[in-house]
């Protein structure tokens, strides 16, 4: 199933897509409907229903909202690293991001003045479906409510001024995510999804989720060796090669570019940029 | 005034400390209390009252409940940091924590058997009481709701395992946190305010808040440049020398060990430590 909360007359819905279009659900948000433990059973009895909601690309909202936890993790492709000439991690390197910190997938991105090297970083991410702590790669894998898109935007600037990245990865506003949620049954990372950016239509990253180093369920297992993760929790999971701040020269967003992130089989972000003078 | 959150009969109340005890007030923690934009003069009106209620080491919560944000920065205590051969920074050195990061001021820490290398960081906190956005180092000064004490608990070798801290700094239940919210009319870290942290009575940190490179105000203001800070919302300011680490031999807490982390003004935190064989 593929799930979306997206704007109904002002007000926030979780929607489940179908042939006919979206159904709604009786929950402002994919969150809210995933801490429902029986939320796949709740979906499955309003797809008999046929009441259908009108959405267009205007109403998409960040697929998850208000999640408690945005845990990134870095250096996790296997052909990045090694055309790097890096060693292959022994330990997944995590930061953070807020709530705060996500868009709609197809908001315009409103920046202010204060970066000047505003990256891309195209990734895949993984929506947390059940509450897990200390579990093992088998229990978060049954832990995992579906996958959707997501771009770590990065101020490098920001992210470099100290040895902690966090201050250049939680503006505000900056994070696209969704448009859908792809439940596990209708999407396998491991087995490999191309993921791919585009900037004003120059294809600038293409990987595919296969050489993740640590998987999703690595991850959610890794991390919930320090901390519990709840139902909505999100983990970006790392960028393929091609940022712009590895090019020479190094590129950065400029005003009035689209940034088109893309994972095969759930679907593409589309974003305006605007970036004051 | 001081404030604090306690439990009576089970569940959580924010309360204010008179000469007489404490006064119990409307709201279920600190934080509730701060989101209501007319704090002060609230509780100005029950310190009107004489409805003591009966406050014991074991009764205290951490100081605030479920902030939205955690924050601390790290390399800034000024003499430290010279003694250390470093130069000063010109930005703040950020990184996270969570609301599931905290523990009561005089909690005992019982940590798992994942990290062989728990290390102390005497902290002072501050405690955010308005929203801010983009705002001055002087308006970030009205927005301070006041300071408390915290110990920015670190599993060193979770920390090391990496280029980023997060993974190291955000055990749950790690974080203590309290024992009072003591406001700025009352309490300026500015001016100085004695810092120290003891472990079974032997002093082993001993700083003062007047050394710190960023103040609370010049902390807040520079992190509202790229996201939103609400009522509630957690900063801890940095530690002073003396962490277990940087001891020749290095030295860890230990299963049985006292930790007392104690701000002339404030007051003192108190945890015993428990760590699995």
């Amino acid at each position: 199933m593929r799930l979306a909360t997206v704007n109904i007359d002002g007000l926030p819905h979780a929607v489940v897509e179908t042939s006919r279009g979206f159904v709604d659900l009786p929950f402002s948000s994919v969150r809210d409907l995933l801490e429902a433990p029986s939320w796949r059973t709740i979906v499955e009895r309003h797809l008999l229903d046929d009441v259908l909601v009108p959405v267009d690309s205007a109403t998409y909202l960040p697929v998850v909202l208000a999640p408690h936890k945005v845990i990134c993790c870095g250096h996790n492709y296997r052909d990045h690293i090694i055309e790097m000439g890096r060693e292959l991690p022994s330990f997944p390197t995590l930061f953070t991001k807020y709530a705060d910190s996500l868009a709609g997938p197809y908001a315009e991105l409103s920046f202010n003045s204060e970066s000047k090297e505003i990256d891309w970083e195209a990734e895949l991410a993984v929506i947390v479906g059940a509450e897990v702590k200390n579990c093992t790669p088998e229990q978060a894998l049954s832990a995992i409510a579906g996958y959707t898109i997501s771009n770590d935007i990065s101020m490098r600037d920001w992210q470099r001024r100290t040895l902690q990245w966090f201050q250049g990865k939680a503006f505000d506003a900056s994070t696209p995510l969704g448009p859908v949620l792809v439940t596990p049954d209708e999407c396998d990372p491991k087995a490999g999804l191309a993921i791919s950016c585009q900037v004003n239509g120059e294809t600038v990253q293409s990987g595919n989720t296969s050489t993740l180093v640590f998987d999703a369920a690595a991850l959610i297992s890794y991390i919930s060796r320090f901390t519990v993760l709840r139902p909505g929790d999100v983990i970006l999971t790392g960028t393929p090669g091609g940022v712009g701040m590895a090019r020479t020269p190094p590129r950065f967003l400029a005003d009035g570019d689209v940034l088109v992130t893309t994972i095969g089989g759930i679907g593409e972000l589309r974003n305006h940029i605007s970036i004051p003078n």
